[in-house]
């Protein structure tokens, strides 16, 4: 009798749980032994701090990350072949989003397994709620290359697409680069451009600004985002 | 002393808010006495149900909605300039995401207050992370077009959208015509364009389905979505 798989989101950068998981969600990661996560430590970690009932090592945990053959995923699904059921979680805030737990979650559906999707903290949905940009159109679009003139070329890109759709442009960063993005888009978008910076949110320190182009290049100094978990948005208007 | 501007969540559709929303965010719902919400109503009964410890009567509601002139906005902050808390909500899920909300965060924004943003449902990135489909490139659509030829070909531009930039393709429809979309776009995209339904996600009912559109139109029949709430996740593959 097949089962469910769960998507567990979990805490991005250690506020306590409560603040960030609803009750339920919590109870919920608690009832399951089967788990497949984007790295062993950081879900034992987090299992044995809310308080798993059942001991860690005795947890069933598979491992599902850019270093996992695209063969062996179909093999993830055994315990709900099973009946158990299983668990997804990545390694901080909503999983199958921008990790390699997708791959799991469309071979359940290839195999009719039912897939529950459970609330909890999302960067991106924060950054956009927050930003008092388009929330009505707006697109995700990953990381940007890392080459400078790419990148560039990238910003220019995104920004046309907003003004000619009114669509939100969202994007991040390896953490060690935010600063030199946030520096190109000052340096290459039009003054009247908004640029909205969701950084740390859902942490004590966490802030989230929007100001045009003209207003961030007028600050004495820009805030310090590196190697802090930021989302960009831009609007061309 | 300006205070700060909270971003709260609540649920869509009426599960348990135990089952959606963080301790902390019913926590501090509770704890604010003024607010900003898209129907009087709808806002007083669910602070009624968390438990507000305040007679509901004595809170200070102000509505903002689409009958709202943008010439007010600015007036809504009025509780935040005189040192208040103020917690903004839409008629269900994340507020100022596809609701007027965003225009008081753009105000809040331009008058230097602090925005808040906390975790609640968001029924687009439940979808996207049950989908399967691509997450680290995708958008929103909002609304397709209402009438039939425009629709159709709303739907052929997500479609190619989607194939030359392998962009996941998000959108909605109003409830009541969830079913004819459900048709036009079975009828209308190419046999291996993998279409997502994800329906009454947190509710006991609801579900999330990935099939290829040869798979869905080969179905004896198509699921009930009509006047339940359902985002549909386009991927051409």
């Amino acid at each position: 009798m097949p089962r469910t798989l769960y998507l567990l989101p979990t805490p991005i950068g250690g506020p306590s749980p409560e603040a960030v998981l609803p009750a339920e969600v919590l109870s919920t990661t608690r009832s399951i032994e089967h788990f497949v996560v984007e790295e062993l430590r950081t879900a034992r970690r987090y299992l044995s701090a809310i308080g798993h009932p059942r001991p860690i090592a005795e947890l069933q945990l598979a491992e599902l990350n850019e270093h996992t053959p695209p063969t062996e995923v179909d093999g993830l699904l055994r315990p709900l072949l099973d009946g158990h059921n299983v668990g997804l979680m990545s390694e901080a805030g909503l999983p199958a989003v921008a990790d390699p737990g997708a791959l799991l979650v469309a071979a359940a559906h290839r195999h009719g397994i039912a897939v529950m999707p459970l609330v909890g903290p999302s960067s991106l949905m924060l950054t956009l709620m927050a930003s008092g940009l388009n929330g009505q159109r707006f697109a995700f679009a990953g990381y940007l290359p890392a080459k400078p003139e790419e990148r560039k070329r990238a910003i220019r890109q995104l920004e046309q697409r907003s003004r000619s759709e009114q669509q939100t442009q969202l994007f991040i960063e390896a953490p060690y680069r935010n600063a030199k993005l946030l520096d190109d888009i000052v340096r290459t978008c039009a003054p009247s451009t908004l640029l909205t910076l969701g950084c740390d949110l859902t942490l004590p320190n966490g802030f989230v600004h929007t100001l045009s182009i003209a207003q961030w290049s007028k600050l004495p100094e820009l805030p310090n985002i590196n190697k802090r978990n930021t989302v960009f948005g831009l609007l061309a208007v």
